[in-house]
């Protein structure tokens, strides 16, 4: 694993500061411990490259140890959020790549949904316009997403000639929106219109284009001051117990919940309960 | 494994009656084999405590045995279902235990709900008003639930400073609404409206607030006077196929399924349905 | 594993031609590599035989070997989609069996699911009217439903004293639905009306009832035309990964997704792409 250490401070226990990272490839600001991913290349409507897959996994693997990032908003730069891999930046060159080369590529897109799945971080997506391939794939990857009646989802690998297993996409999507509508997007490869999104779960709110990084923002700032300790622990957990017995699952939270009895934030949000105030969570 | 066995009489094979228990904490009754639970500290708005946690979970468990009880309600006692753990009486005590209390307390509800998964009788629950906390667990982990328009579904466990992961919720709701808006529900700690929860698949039903638990205990009637030994079946296969692959869980309800056809219940239907009339079930 | 070799041509390993099947128990016909599979005793709403079960079971299993399919519709004749076992061929003789002739009965049609589920060709149900006990499997093991208004979806296994763990049913209908609505038609046995179904996801298109078969063989003819190798990996992964987790998930697709990354279909996309013209896929 590739730690970003160029830009972030060591701190003890092996945590960082990303606070004052510089992307090269996006664009990336934290403001009062949100950090904002902008894809930027909007003339392309916010192609991947090799290099921004790259970067991407990179620092949200060295997010899992930042302590001054406590959530994330995703969002593409002009009316887009992001159309996907490059047809010339990646499709191109992937066919001239032998199978040992194809599972390299496929196995680094890939580590950037794990990625984006291990850091405890709740990221928000905020999604308008087109959303495509391995675009659609960052916003299922998130937490939450926000969209736009003019957002258009597509899992389009199915028309370059690919299948729909994408990054995780046969096992996170059905998850999210059942199984029968995505085998529909994921087999004919067609737009998901916002509105649809909405009614089916993949969108948690339809924002007014203007409005939806915004809207994410907020959002996530709310998630940033809260309890972002145990935050982290809601999104393990979810992330945990997908393939556990229901049993199982009862026993993993019943020990991820004691251990979030013991953090300060339990004890302050108590005693802010007790004295009839909010309460003030720390992250500890 | 404590059973009830003050109140109930012991048939063969473990069998218990469980139509005349008197509970402690809430209030039971049992009519035409229909259980209503009823937690009733209204004017608190029906808040649990240690004792009714563990009241609850010794009767569930001795529900498993029980023959005379064939589909259970659980409700709350005026215009709410359930305001969760009391701070006072729970939070409180919570905030001065050390690591093995706090598990003990988190196991002793999640054994709650694994009690509430294993017992045969379908649990239908009436949902009006503050369902919040381990309340919304508590109709998340029946397997029907009816609500109103002005229920207020809460998994606010974020707001006291720990995580949504509590007594199976991040394993539960996505299974339920899907794992986009369960995640938003457990991070944000926000109510879920009536309106929202029949869209969603939370509720089956919207009912007016006057009829929600006459409604529930309809439907719950409805299923006691069916088969009752396959509704049993129906519910541990539920819960049993949750983490196995497909052909597995084909293979177990193959099963499962000629268990159920070995029934008198399903040579009365066949007899009945020669004789073209309705088939009386007797759950056996 | 029987074959139906008696009207298949075998090809270079083990590949078959299904293109001139011709079926005994229900109408099979092949249109520019659509198979359109017709359940046709209208008269008694298209009921289920133990001869059409095998049947199905046989041909669904030699289509994973047969090229000249790439996609498969299946409808009812007349007004209706198919009403399940007959009461008098199916339920009155299961009555007569002991306990091996039962499972034999339940593992031959879970059998018929999981050749569904196992063949590469994406399956399109048509459903209008009722669509009922295993014909309501039927539609639920197909990956994309279309329905009517007027169609009626009964899990009606309950009614005939059985339980509603039938053939996959509690593994799948939770998938496609939610965990509370699947539960609920599931103990109940109720109708699901045409529009719940598409509300709730379980239909991904409503059609007028003269269209709907029509409707079906169009969007398999679109499928047949896209990249059916792809295609066929697609339905694998949504069936692999469903009991992993999501960490294994993203690299069983890293795997899946090279392995189409080799095929010429991929590269025609590309090339196609480059010259500004639509791919003409061949399924290779």
């Amino acid at each position: 694993m590739k730690y970003l250490s160029g830009q972030a401070q060591n701190l003890p226990g092996n945590r960082q500061s990303l606070g004052a990272y510089t992307a090269s490839h996006f664009s990336y600001s934290v403001t009062e411990a949100v950090a904002t991913i902008v894809l930027n290349r909007p003339e392309r409507k916010n192609p991947l490259s090799f290099d921004s897959y790259a970067e991407l996994r990179d620092l949200f693997r060295s997010l899992a140890y930042a302590d001054d990032v406590k959530a994330i908003v995703i969002a593409g730069a002009g009316d887009n959020f992001c159309s996907g891999g490059d047809v010339h930046e990646i499709i191109g060159p992937l066919t001239k790549l032998d199978m040992p080369g194809l599972l390299s590529f496929t196995r680094m897109t890939g580590d950037l949904v794990k990625a984006m799945r291990a850091c405890p971080q709740p990221i928000v997506a905020a999604v308008d316009g087109i959303c495509a391939g391995a675009g659609a794939i960052l916003a299922l990857a998130s937490d939450i997403r926000f969209g736009t009646l003019r957002s258009k989802t597509a899992f389009l690998f199915t028309r370059v000639g690919l299948a729909g297993c994408d990054m995780g996409a046969c096992a996170l999507l059905p998850r999210v929106i059942g199984q029968g509508r995505a085998a529909d997007l994921l087999f004919s490869g067609r737009s998901m219109s916002g509105e649809e999104g909405e009614r089916w779960g993949f969108f948690n709110r339809l924002s007014i284009p203007e409005a939806v990084r915004t809207d994410a923002q907020v959002y996530a700032k709310h998630l940033a001051d809260g309890p972002t300790f145990a935050h982290g622990m809601t999104k393990k957990m979810l992330q945990q117990e997908w393939s556990m017995s229901v049993d199982e699952a009862i026993e993993a939270e019943a020990q991820a919940q004691a251990i979030c009895m013991m953090t300060n934030d339990f004890h302050r949000a108590y005693h802010a309960f007790v004295a009839k105030q909010n309460p003030e969570f720390e992250g500890d």
